[in-house]
């Protein structure tokens, strides 16, 4: 504490038990770890000497953003130092006529986003708790959110990264560089590796223009299989939607729509005259494929408010959720849907499903009651049996949140053994002491 | 020979002076390469147990495409076995109501827009030479062309590749799913990579509804400097245009506009009710930025067909060129054009460029009489000072074409030692006999 605190500063090194650095957003599952101190560097110089320090004393080092995490990811599991990247919320350049940004890893989502629109620019990529989330983690996690559908995840929009790499050394590769086929993609691989490979301390973004209005399209199914229906027809319409979200009758349940048995949420987006027609495209081709009900409200904030507020909604229903992100090739969205259910059954558990539909992407969710330990270990083994699903279904175990702790392991049911050495092999060529996030995104 | 033409069978090992693998489009440097055998497998199983025979009896592996790139990546330097891949051609998978296909590597990249074309889809990746390029050279080397500018080089294409690591194990990576991050990115670490960590046999591709119509807008100026305002004006008007490419003087010379300055060539797409707005909204902010000529030609075809012919009509000028393939933060492309004129000159060069101004990507090019070695000394000089220019403006050595042979050692420009570390420890980490590839993108 007292070397670390001669880097950043007495008021910068907090004690182990700083209780709000020791868990995220999973808390359902228990987690919470367990550090020697919570450092917060001032800046990528600070940051980069207090990795060196560490890797020079063989200390666990965690990085650390918003916290908004589900799969313990930030979470200190064996002590060492939770290092903070809160104080690096500087916005470093913004260049609004050449679509383009350099913010620190500290600055919000959500910050990043609204100084964007403010200059008439659009930063895409929209996961949950973009208030509290941080661009470093997005980065880290490789964000998504309902909009990636059309735009893509972060790693579409990071054109650079500074970042502390092991030993403790500041680089920065790319910039604001559209284009940089030189080195390996050093980028790339940062993006997604939670921490395990480097610590990102500010990001180069490209941007685009601001859509001048979004429109949104809700249509109702009778069950999950003729919703399939309509996500097809959407895809076979022509029309390129910024977002296909979905809810399963469960999720509807629960954020208010008791008795409906599967909803698809569309938003398009363009120019004002434009958008109705494509919006009006949208709603032929769902009631075509047989939709219930098909709403085409003239402003999508607050269906995209609600939307935001399902996660929060399945929580509230019994307490406690344990809820997983696996991905599928979008035809098989209805038989991931259908078996989360079949499988919550198999072991006593309400589950329900919503997500990304476009994407394949699904937050399969077993509903909890807090405290219970029995449940929460039906859970635990009604969600391997999910990932065994996405992978029997040919997709993954993790869409959006990565592996962390809380899915340590579980790449090997979808990757084979060569893959997985390579795996292994990049984490020790980047972290030969095994010293960054330890224990996370394990193979 | 005896012992690999075991595995493909004997009409598929050819000798090692089969002239047409020994060398690429670079030819003006007058790299030729040596080969021991050039084997052409039939199968991805094939191509693993090549590559696994090599491995074993550590004979260096080049993999090969369709000869296109411009930096030596495909040529064999010193012995060892061309890997051919042209006899993976089959298309394994076309659905067109889910946008997506899988090619295997020798498929031309004309054959993937074309089949996705013919189901109303596109596949936006467009390099030069898509009549004889393959999908896994444009996967190995992160393939751009001029519609990257909205959407994305390769890499934002590619959702899983089949591909056969060191020492010789074919694994499948990803797949028909638009989100994955389980694992590190090693599909996109393989894209960009040029065959010096693993051979890519087969690609998983998503693909977008393909826009009803384009248009293009071609504007003139009196020189890089008045096309550098032409250029952040098309961006300032909030139009995304799916191109925006350029020709300076030199090119446009070469290209039968003898006496214009500079010209930016745009393109618009979309719906074909709406692109018309978005095209006039061009012709305004180009006439208004000072172009001296706006043209709108009702077709675009034969401007892209005169754009695709650019680099012939360069090399036809002297017989010869050296050309390379810079990039600079867009709002450097007039200090980038100019310079290279400048540096040419220096050299007793002519010197032009044209390429992707809306990102930053210059092919600058010096012109060459054929076999005057002199005059080859001079250009390579240049050269170095082309990429030694790239780096202080901020960009990178390479937009498009890799490090290859011909760019060895360039990436310690722009890199800092560590990240140069780290861009090593990944090649030993995934190639540890370094056969794959050896000599190629080399830090």
């Amino acid at each position: 504490v007292r070397e670390l605190a001669r880097i950043v500063g007495d008021g910068y090194v907090l004690a182990g038990d700083a209780s709000a650095y020791l868990e995220d957003a999973s808390r359902a599952q228990g987690l919470r770890g367990r550090a020697d101190a919570v450092v917060l560097p001032g800046s990528p110089e600070e940051a980069a000497a207090v990795v060196a320090w560490c890797y020079d004393h063989d200390v666990a080092i965690v990085p650390r953003g918003g916290g908004t995490g589900y799969a313990g990811g930030a979470v200190p599991l064996d002590g060492g130092v939770v290092l903070s990247l809160e104080r690096l919320g500087r916005v470093r350049s913004l260049d609004p006529g050449l679509w383009r940004m350099e913010a620190e890893a500290g600055v919000t989502t959500a910050t990043v986003r609204r100084r964007a629109r403010e200059e008439g620019l659009l930063f895409p990529v929209d996961p949950g708790a973009a208030e509290s989330s941080q661009l470093g983690g997005n980065v880290a996690t490789n964000a998504g959110g309902p909009h990636c559908f059309k735009h893509g995840v972060t790693r579409a929009w990071v054109t650079g990264v500074e970042a502390v790499l092991a030993p403790g050394e500041l680089v920065r590769v790319g910039g604001p560089l559209r284009k940089d086929v030189a080195g390996y993609d050093l980028t790339g691989l940062l993006c997604g590796s939670e921490g395990t490979l480097g610590v990102v301390t500010s990001v180069w973004l490209r941007l685009i223009p601001a859509p001048e209005t979004s429109l949104p399209v809700i249509a109702s199914f009778g069950d999950a299989r003729a919703g399939q229906a309509g996500l097809e027809a959407v895809l076979a319409s022509g029309v390129v939607p910024s977002a296909i979200d979905f809810l399963d009758a469960g999720a509807l349940a629960a954020a208010g729509r008791e008795g409906a048995g599967f909803a698809l949420i569309c938003d398009v987006e363009g120019h004002a005259a434009w958008v109705e027609r494509d919006r009006d495209e949208l709603v032929h081709a769902l009631s075509d494929a047989g939709a219930l009900e098909v709403e085409a409200p003239a402003d999508g904030r607050e269906v995209w408010r609600w939307r935001e507020g399902v996660s929060i909604a399945v929580t509230a229903r019994r307490g406690g959720k344990v809820s997983e992100d696996v991905a599928v090739p979008l035809d098989r969205l209805a038989d991931a849907v259908e078996e989360t259910v079949e499988i919550g059954a198999r072991h006593r558990l309400e589950a329900c499903s919503w997500g990304h539909a476009g994407d394949g992407n699904l937050h399969s969710t077993f509903l909890l009651t807090p405290g219970d330990a029995a449940e929460l270990e039906r859970a635990e083994a009604a969600a391997e049996e999910l990932f065994a699903m996405a992978v029997r279904l040919g997709g993954t175990v993790s869409g959006e949140h990565g592996l962390g702790w809380l899915k340590r392991g579980q790449l090997a049911r979808q990757w084979p053994p060569a893959a997985l050495d390579a795996h292994r092999a990049i984490k020790r060529a980047l972290d030969p002491k095994g010293l960054l996030n330890p224990g996370k995104k394990v193979a």
